[in-house]
């Protein structure tokens, strides 16, 4: 763990016998190994591949873990994470596990942006102690601001490569947060594993 | 006029004699002549140019008005104005002019995004009879959207060329406000003229 | 309704008993539901999971309407709804089945701009009594303009995500619109939804 | 002369001394030379530096023409050159001169776009015996695609930089002439020169 | 035939039996009809849904001619057609049948610029008789300036969409041949259509 | 102070009267006022307008700060600002000066890329106690990813607008910063003042 | 070989007997025939249809090289190819044959910047007598910029289209590399052929 | 000398006595020191500012050369510069200077690509000993493809920022150079000193 982040190994575009021999020889020397964009059929792979470890996939965020089974010790620190409608769950997730994988506890509210700000609210209260926020939004991509005027720790903005017709594939998410007026970080389009480590990184300190 | 929208001769650009003699025609053909992005010494040249007739400048929407001085008949329907910040008063000032001298009657609430929400309640309330709503924004643009979540009537876009970086000179803000999840209809970037005047249209409709 | 607006579900993507169950508990708070970008399958499958409301399905405009059978109510106001080629006709009829879904008459008139000019004057004959006009063009966009050159109405442009080459899904077009010397609001590319219930907005201000 | 178009020298960002002698240089050579986006004092230091030479300066189009005072010989062929707007007539009247200067007739109609298709048909029929079109237009750049639908002749769209926000240096004109319907061909923003050389090479085959 | 040039029905996007039904009008009305963006299979159905008429299908072209067999009488003038590479030769070909189908005769040298200049000349030489050229090359985009310095007629530039990496689907094409210091016109992207017909236009010019 | 984050004055546009009134506003209200993107003329007519306040003008930062001479309380937590050049100084200073004005602590290291970076591991070394990095790079923009790989604490990089050519005005900067295999967060080109206050957030934070 | 140049056939888009046909054309008047971005069942069918020749298939490269079985001649000059990921092998396996075809000795270090500098400063060690570096990376695109900071020879910087979000598509790694403050040369996105066709004149040079 | 390139500094928007000292450092660290982008002005002070040392001016390359008046030593190694055009030579003689400051012996021809091909070949003749070849284009940038395919040493272009309308500040020259055919290497926009370092280093090899 170089600086207490996870190597990730990218499963897109990995032929099946390559990742898992990629992710056995990482688990003998780590104890434990994360592979993002992976498929369920990768997952089986692994999981007959390397039969005497613990491996979980994550469908929704589209993870593997595997490990040697013992838990990921808590480094302490809370981490947020928000998203605006329900396409954004898929980065999500993302952001989430790398959270939890790096020690942080997660809290989630997701989809608290579509159906108006009267489900902000209360979603806003139950993530009260976070020491970092994650918040994942396409399309027009307000929804960090509008949580970063509401709370007084980092807010994190991820834009979503949900939308269509000009600048809609993320662009125009990325936009309007660079330019927004609230105080704001941003990561790339569909960042959520950079997302969820920034956001970590920011608990652990706060935990100290 | 052409579908109840005035000419308008754009300034910029034109020598000064050439100007006035373009707008003295005007005047004597329709009783009226709006310049748009035109500057004081302008207006000035045209004021002695054309000594007889009545002419206006308004120096933050750059527009002269050379008139025979008859008011301009009121047509009905009511147009709001709205701007986020201070800087886009300019643009929001030629919408202004023009839906006036389209016959409507023009309320306006300038620079209620800035310091947050709790300006903006108050701000709609006093605009509540508009039959439409201009809203100028820059950087990230998102104003409109929030008024049109407030509010039944259409609200038009415009972005504003304020901002720096990344999509700063109103980029960031037309693409926010295209790709809204509210229901907006936008014009170009600084375009005033244009949502001045297609609030008038909707304004007039609203007033049969 | 939050602003007489209807929440419309967005099919695509999602999967397909999830969105039967999102269907079926609007149907039952509001009676009604509306789903875009749907294929027929998962009509089928909205048909057969809630039975015993009316499921209409539109292919052209790929659109479900869940209901219990009740009409809308008319709340008065026409639309029209111009396209220039065929092509543009699935983004004409999303807003022609939004601005009826929000009580409007709607009035169309398609394909009327790639035989000539001399189709489009009978074809605004016949819309003569709309309050709104939305009007979809690809390639360079340019019948909006056309349109708004001949009518009185506001008049609003949707580029449709057509042709090829330099800035040909639809940015050719959405440029052109905003440079346009005549007066017309804009939404986003193939955004019918948008343009449809901008429209109905006009229309219901104009018949009150 | 090579393939019968006129070299033409750049005046912009050359130095005066040095400019007057290429001039004079190309003058001895071939009895004639072009300078292009040229001032008024090079001008007049081209005059006084070659006193015995005939010096034209055309403030429109910004050339210089320096000859030995013999006219251009006919070469057959006829060219129409037309403008939207008057912002225009500087990039027309380039393509004009060059025209000239290959030994064209030119007719020219200008500013015919702005006040609306009425003015069109009469200018069209002053120009009804050109061999080509050169049609310059800024903004939506649409005025080419209008005469390419009245004529049977080639019509050669110019999109010229005027314009302000989204693609409003003319790239919004050149889009939406590439994406034309209308069998148009295009060249530069404000390419004037390359225009008005291309219609003359079209007129000298049609006239031969 | 409106200015002469005919009606295209673009093939690609609709159904089978309506491409039919509209091919049979227009053969009808006209006597001829031609689809672009044709498959081998629309190409069939047409050839048995409207039996007693004559189809050809030019598969490299992708279009289809449906007519009543009778030739397509010559109007005068002489198109040619080149292309850098094998890639464009599908681009070049939609040029070349609608060049003829305008009753033009057509001259083509294929495959030119990519073995080298020194297969160019004897090529330009067979060619030497041709009123218009359009040539069309993809990557870099220069054969159509190359072109334009070596022959004294009108070059029109049609970039193609290969390539790969930056600006690559013809984009860089596009762009060189608007810079190029050459006397070129240009069409969009793989826009054969247009530059055939244009080059027919040219070429008839020339012949009366 | 919302969410602790001080209101900054944008004095750029602003005339000078205009911003003395709205300092002197918020000077009464808050007993401080910031005001950015200042000249030291401006400076200069604050200080005459205001007598009897505190006012000190940061030339790199261009920011003004007026107070009651009281000042900032140390709210906790350590900001570390570093610079690739000497360029980025003027961006590195507004970030300093922010989170100075939140009550930080604040190391800088500036110009430690440029050099080698032999220079940057001692600068590292003194700015080790920092709970967040603000680094600030223009060009290439590569420092920021440089020094994520050597601290544990959370990096935010600052493009900054120098350089020249192909996104040479800090796109090329947000570009790499964005698509970092290293875990950085980013705020817009020459968004000093976000960063600044971003990382002062975290600082907070970390200090609880 | 022009200027010493192996042309290369571009497989990809060449229907299989056409392909067959070119390389056996070439190899009858060179002995050798390159083919790039060809498929395994390509290269299967150049092997049954030029039999007694010799064919072999790079899958990784995706390169079939037909010949007669003599050996490349060593021209002299050695070529390093480095990559930062192992998703930029195939690009610089392309890069490694045409060097390999040009008759220099190739050195690899692949996959050394994803695990950090460390394993980076012995693979330069092994490389060192490279007259000529490739370095292949993806995303931000830095390693070329930290491999011409440590090594002497002129350092070919390659982007490779592997990446998502913000200039994903390798454009990130080009603009990276364009604005690097590092000596380094610039080929396409993905251009392996150029890359190592140009180290290989370099390598030439240097062996001479 | 880190790899044998010396370090420049980038005299614009430094301040002149900044500038002043830190060429005096530099010079009394390693007895030569070389300024870009510098004025006359700036060049005067420097001289004056560090009197017994050699300063040189170089007004097309705006670069300062102070020094202790000792020669470079000859590396060996000839490095060519070839401009298309005139407006080229300033980014050349960048180009230039820093080679032979790198110990490289030079040979130039400028302006040879705009007089056609014919200025070219004895050009290219006097310039056949060089071990590599630099060639400065702007507009659409073929010179460098065009030189590429008649040496057989390493071609580097270098795109210049001279052009107008779309993409004319040098990026449909860059475009063009990445996309080129030829096997070509490229720089950033105006990069003559990258240019020049990078051929230096080549011709260091070639020389060896
Ligand atoms: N609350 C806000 N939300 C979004 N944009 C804003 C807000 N306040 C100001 N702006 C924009 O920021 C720019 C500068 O504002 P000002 O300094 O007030 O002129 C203007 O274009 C405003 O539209
Ligand atoms: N006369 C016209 N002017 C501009 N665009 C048109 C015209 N006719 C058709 N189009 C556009 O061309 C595209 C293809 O038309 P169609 O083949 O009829 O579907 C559609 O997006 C139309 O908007
Ligand atoms: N080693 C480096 N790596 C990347 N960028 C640098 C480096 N050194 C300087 N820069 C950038 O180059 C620009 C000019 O540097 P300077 O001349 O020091 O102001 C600044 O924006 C720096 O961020
Ligand atoms: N240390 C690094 N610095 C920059 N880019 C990297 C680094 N490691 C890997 N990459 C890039 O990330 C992409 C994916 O890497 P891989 O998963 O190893 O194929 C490749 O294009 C690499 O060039
Ligand atoms: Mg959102
Ligand atoms: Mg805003
Ligand atoms: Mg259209
Ligand atoms: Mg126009
Ligand atoms: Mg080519
Ligand atoms: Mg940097
Ligand atoms: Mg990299
Ligand atoms: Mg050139």
């Amino acid at each position: 763990l170089r600086c207490g982040i996870p190597e990730v190994v990218l499963a897109e575009g990995k032929d099946t016998p390559h990742l898992v021999a990629i992710m056995k020889r990482y688990l003998e020397t780590t104890g434990r190994c994360i592979a993002s964009r992976a498929t369920e059929e990768q997952a089986d792979a692994v999981r007959s591949g390397v039969p005497d470890a613990s491996c979980e996939y994550f469908p929704d965020a589209r993870i593997i873990i595997l490990s040697d089974g013992s838990p990921v010790p808590k480094t302490g620190g809370t981490v947020a994470i928000i998203t605006a409608g329900t396409s954004d769950i898929r980065v999500a997730e993302e952001a989430r596990i790398i959270a939890e994988e790096m020690g942080c506890t997660t809290l989630t509210a997701y989809d608290v942006g579509a159906a108006g700000i009267h489900r902000l609210f209360p979603a806003l209260q139950k993530l009260k102690d976070a020491n970092a926020y994650v918040v994942c939004a396409g399309r027009e991509g307000t929804l960090p601001a509008v949580v970063a005027g509401l709370v007084g720790r980092p807010v994190i903005g991820v834009p979503v490569s949900v939308g269509y017709g000009y600048m809609g594939k993320g662009e125009a998410a990325l936009a309007s947060m660079l330019q927004s007026c609230a105080v704001l970080a941003v990561v790339n389009i569909d960042a959520g594993f950079t997302a969820g480590a920034f956001a970590a990184q920011i608990a652990h300190g706060a935990d100290q």
